[in-house]
């Protein structure tokens, strides 16, 4: 098993701490924003992690789509469903998201394994 | 009420007809190929138009945009999920969604609104 | 003289305000942090109309451009510093910047025109 | 007959004048290499149009898609080429391509009747 | 001489595989499609590649961009028509091409030198 | 103290030489004109180089933002300066730009540490 998990969150958290200390107001509440638009409303919270992971796969934002990947395998996302996701990514987006598809699996397999083996998927490194 | 839906079906038939008469096996087979991505499997149908619809959304898609509005109201969609999706949208792409939600909210009103007077949403306009 | 500025305002504020009614709290936060980045700090507002008119341009949003545009001519970025800005935007990103740059011009030179005729270029229309 | 080769025609000629005017030495410098690229080189003109509109395509920009149509129909590019090229850029840029296609054939089909009416194709309208 | 192409076809297929294996039809069509699209038509395979390129380059995929280098050079494409098809890529989709024209430059001189020395570019790696 | 200057400037500049040594007569207009856009004119350069920045955040190329951050220090732009960039781009661009930001600070405060102990920023390599 890799390590893309974890070298993924350290990297993550150290920077957001980063930028959190620059003390940029707008930069906060973008983040803000940003954590709150996948709560709970009309739409659950898995169709909303499915909603963000096309969304970030579209832009081809490889670091928008891990987080994403994490918090749908959180919410009980499975293989097919994932793969159905990417299907409906490629027609819509055309061959060049092939690449960001092929890390995108590496990266879903990563995360399914270390669930399967009881390791934490938490995204805060307590 | 304005006759967006009927020009946008108008236009494309007409023009999906133009190009599948010149014969190009490859595009025949992407036409066919995006026709059948949408349908039931692990995920359903209105999951699904969901995802076409934010695809469509990031990579600014007017048309297919449409497309996938008259879908989502066909299968149910209600205009909270709607703007839910919309929210995403706008925080994942940024501000320079905000023309095309613009446009998107007068054709969601104009579908809706044809459906609640019981006019046809059928884009084949037999 | 055309009405490019005035079609531009009415259209934005009808859809501003529809979609301020359809009540999605998340879509009005952000709507909110989008009028206020613009304010001074560090940077003064004419320099930080002149980046959104950057960004706006680089990322082909129409009517973000009109919208810069009009808040660069309040704050006094003259026809030579505004083409200065398009040479850069042009050779970054490329000849698909043309038509863009085509349409900004005949609405840089409407706008202009207002001011010097002493019309107002108020997006609020009060 | 539409007339949309004339229209198209007409504006970006006005404001490409309307550009050289304003008298930006780096505007006019990369307008120059813009139209100097395309001459016969390794590869010959026919070919080098036909990269050219494929780049247009894919980055969607429609007044340059409709300039290398022109160009590729003065080299002699058939339909069936044509629609080959369309077949490459639906599968790598994805269904998001078919609006622009659409149009694209719309354009490809009046220029071509130009073409076999003995009408003129001059983009300099002399 | 770097190991770049062993790398990439290392990965490609080994995704490739995985991603056939995990049996969405609409996947398996879509891969199928994306490789008969390159054949002999009504334009040569050469004339493809270079097209195929082009799109790949503008929508800056860099796996995609590598693939089309090995298929060109395969074809029998010379450094000057690549670099004049870089050129039209570069004038185009502007300065923000240069770092892949540059990572573009180096897997190509190292495909040819491949080819020179007599080195497999086979991409099925038998 | 990490390298990413070093690494940044010595695979520029040697890809830049190799791609000169190519001849192609457009490149080499094309790259001289890019240099020539950020002279000062009727903006200063400080500016100028704070747009160029904007429009390769907003395209999203890592190496175009490293090049005009090592600008925009020589050119006096403050950390206050370069977040309020930041923040603009974000609202603009998106959670999506959220990764280029991360990166963009690692490498901004590099430079900024190198300034501040009397390193060279001279990306010639003299």
């Amino acid at each position: 098993m890799t390590d893309l998990f974890e070298e993924f969150v350290q990297f993550r958290l150290k920077m957001n701490q980063r930028i959190h200390e620059a003390g940029n107001v707008r930069i906060r509440q973008f983040f803000a924003l940003d954590g709150r638009v996948y709560e709970e409303g009309a739409l659950d919270v898995k169709t909303k992690e499915m909603i963000g992971f096309t969304a970030s796969l579209m832009l081809k934002c490889d670091d928008c789509i891990n987080y994403h990947i994490v918090k749908m395998i959180q919410e009980g996302v499975t293989i097919e469903e994932f793969f159905e996701i990417l299907a409906i990514g490629l027609i819509v987006g055309g061959s060049i998201e092939i690449p960001h598809i092929r890390r995108a699996v590496v990266f879903f397999d990563e995360c399914l394994e270390r669930k399967e083996k009881g390791l934490s998927l938490d995204m805060k490194l307590e």
